[in-house]
């Protein structure tokens, strides 16, 4: 591996302690527990049950200090010694440590009190969350010697992979389906990878991207190299604690595609607590889904403690996942923490957007949309109490999912350049907001 | 005003000190040196000069240290002692703090060795550096008690006037040219301001501006609240100096559209300096223009101090202004730093948007597509030495203009979920890079 590594500048904090190169020893299985080694694999040889990555909790909790981490990277990279890559210069493209805020006039008008949203929707390079887990998969399968990285994915993803792999000057070629919004294939080819559109659902997507990964030698970042991908998720739940003022929350609400997200975050409060980084507390974790797509959600009602795959239809694309591999644990953290699964329609996924827009000025994509319409649904069912400190997870940026909102956010008043054809629109404006007002109190 | 403010979550530096709170002390004409008191004014009464922030720089100097910046909060708000506002609670939802990116890639592609890309395209909340100076602006609005706020607007600043405006619960009504990208329009009507598209160019909707500025009692950001929201723009100086180490680069380039953003760029390294946060320095000063709109780069061409007013006709619209305010005092700039303004065609921006993001990962609109081109103008021509410390400025994000390179990016390849359509299809696609290979070295 000759290629020489960018990265980011971080005047204050350029060094890093031998002593966290090693906290990361391997490969466990979830369901038998079976071991490996830390190369790319990801499914368990004996039971076919996922892979994760273990930590030496011990040393990790002799290395990492509130302090060390604040001087650290303004990135995810601040908490390296909790991410299963060994290299000096992880990719750093900025990813992380997107604002936490503080959400007033969201909370006012929902009712509730401590409101805080977690807004991907700017994460960088490419506006998603999925930007943490690239970052950590592309430097992972650079350690492990691929030059060519790939996945299967609902479109940011593809967007996240296809940027830092230019960045780092790996060969790409991605996977989606074929329908997906324009601005997420537009967003994906503009950095020239190789595109394949696939005709068929995401769950074909994947299955096609199985196939591939056994027969060439690729780094599929969700597939073979998925074990290490999804433990970026844990940074969503390490910056929020941080950005609380190292403590945890009492709930949070994300969406739910595969499930990985939630448990990811729910495994990075644990490691915090673990290390003795937070003081340990009951946070209730719920779950979003979109009812065109809610395998998860119909599980969580029904009682049920397995997923029944189904045929996606909603303009949530990016989390329409009909066959979630996560499903399962997502449905039993749900449950063990005294949280909720709602879902949603598409109609109260586009007002979920407005809603946030209006009130917050962030412009979040469908996904986004249906974590606010389902934090809506919690609140008005009294299953978030208004005192908790709440944290929503908005993964994704509006600008990448134009088609869900054009038509229901109305059009410019049209005026010449003259201050009568102002005014004139002006009177229709207020006008119309007038009548806007009656309607909202009939 | 009882609208309480939301503000980002800063766990490490809530505090302010007292002695913040007072460094700025006026306005001053920037042509004769009246000196106004620091209300909504923008333009001399005495000589029709632009209107400047005037600062006690003395107190500056005792107030600021560098470890006392890098303690503060992780947006321009850190820089607060240089910004014109009293409050308190600035406006914050994370604007600036945006990566500083060691472009190792793409200055292999240009020839040079030491380049830099500060990356505004994903500055917060809106995606373009007009959050900065509407963060500013809109705080400033607040303590001299408007509470409906306007902006005459190319696209970014719109969105970033509705956005920080619906978050701090401002009413907000925005002016833009009719012939606005779709992304743009979007991405601010999704706030749910009063949008006004103007039948006319940018010239026009601003004088239009000016006009209502006049009628009504709104702040207008960029028009009777301009010296304090310009300010704001000091910051993309500010933190390329803390980013690079609390040192000047040799050579920055940024598009110049009405000129102020280079002007304030100018100002922040040279307050730097003053108040002895870091060591003088020479730096050049580049700009860039597009052919369709190029009033400044033409002047600077014909060795004029004058700047001819010119009608805008480029697919760069967001630094289309042909009447640019600040033309004059950029041009100065550029030459007494030893710099050049340089204009480039549509199709140049186009290939340098597909440049930057094919080496760096970063997908930018025409405006940053116009600076990589102009960047890579001049050093083809010799213009900017190989062993420069170079920065270019990046100041939207590409999903806003999608319409710039829809249509020269390709398309996917359309594949059946089966292994043998994606095996095919991959032969295709290595087929034609071979082509494509061949055909550029021809």
């Amino acid at each position: 591996m000759t290629q020489a590594l960018e990265s980011l500048t971080h005047p204050q904090t350029q060094t890093r302690t031998p002593e966290t190169a090693a906290t990361f020893t391997g490969l466990r299985c979830k369901e038998c527990g079976a071991e490996y080694e830390a190369k790319a694999l990801h499914v368990c040889e004996l039971c076919f049950g996922p892979l994760e990555v273990m930590y030496d909790y011990s040393t990790l909790s002799q290395v990492v200090t509130r302090k060390r981490i604040e001087a650290g990277p303004k990135s995810i990279w601040r908490y390296r010694p909790f991410l299963p890559v060994t290299s000096d210069t992880p990719i750093d493209v900025g990813t992380g440590m997107t604002p936490l805020l503080k959400a007033n006039r969201l909370a006012r008008r929902l009712g509730i009190k401590n409101l805080y949203i977690k807004n991907d929707a700017v994460n960088m390079p490419t506006l998603s969350f999925k930007d943490r887990v690239v970052s950590v998969a592309l430097t992972r399968a650079q350690e492990l010697g691929f030059t060519t990285v790939s996945c299967a994915s609902t479109g940011n993803l593809a967007n996240s992979t296809a940027a830092i792999a230019a960045h780092a000057g790996l060969d790409c070629c991605v996977f989606i389906p074929a329908d997906l919004e324009a601005g997420k294939v537009l967003g994906t080819l503009i950095y020239s990878p190789t595109v394949m559109a696939v005709q068929g659902n995401y769950d074909q997507v994947n299955r096609l991207c199985s196939e591939v990964a056994n027969t060439h030698g690729w780094g599929f970042v969700n597939i073979n190299l998925r074990p290490y991908y999804s433990e970026g998720s844990k940074t969503l739940g390490f910056e929020v604690a941080e950005q609380l003022g190292w403590q945890l929350p009492d709930h949070i609400v994300a969406p739910l595609a595969s499930g990985s997200l939630f448990g990811k975050i729910y495994k990075g409060f644990n490691e915090f607590v673990k290390v003795g980084l937070v003081e340990e507390k009951a946070v209730r974790f719920s779950g979003a889904q979109a009812e065109g797509c809610s395998p998860i959600a119909q599980a969580f009602e029904e009682g049920r403690d397995f997923v029944t795959p189904v045929k996606p239809n909603t303009i949530a694309k990016s989390i329409a996942i009909g066959n979630p591999a996560d499903g399962v644990y997502a449905l039993d953290i749900a449950r063990k923490t005294n949280g909720n699964i709602e879902a949603v329609n598409d109609t109260e996924i586009v007002e979920g957007i407005k809603l946030l827009a209006e009130t917050e000025g962030i412009f979040t994509e469908t996904a986004g949309g249906t974590t606010i319409a389902v934090l809506k649904k919690l609140v008005e069912a009294g299953k978030i109490d208004p005192d908790e400190t709440t944290v929503a997870y908005i993964t994704g940026n509006g600008l990448k999912t134009q088609e869900a909102v054009q038509g229901v956010i109305g059009e410019p008043l049209t005026i010449d350049p003259k201050l009568d054809s102002f005014e004139r629109a002006l009177d229709r404006a207020r006008t119309l907001e007038r009548l806007d007002w009656q309607q909202t109190l009939v």
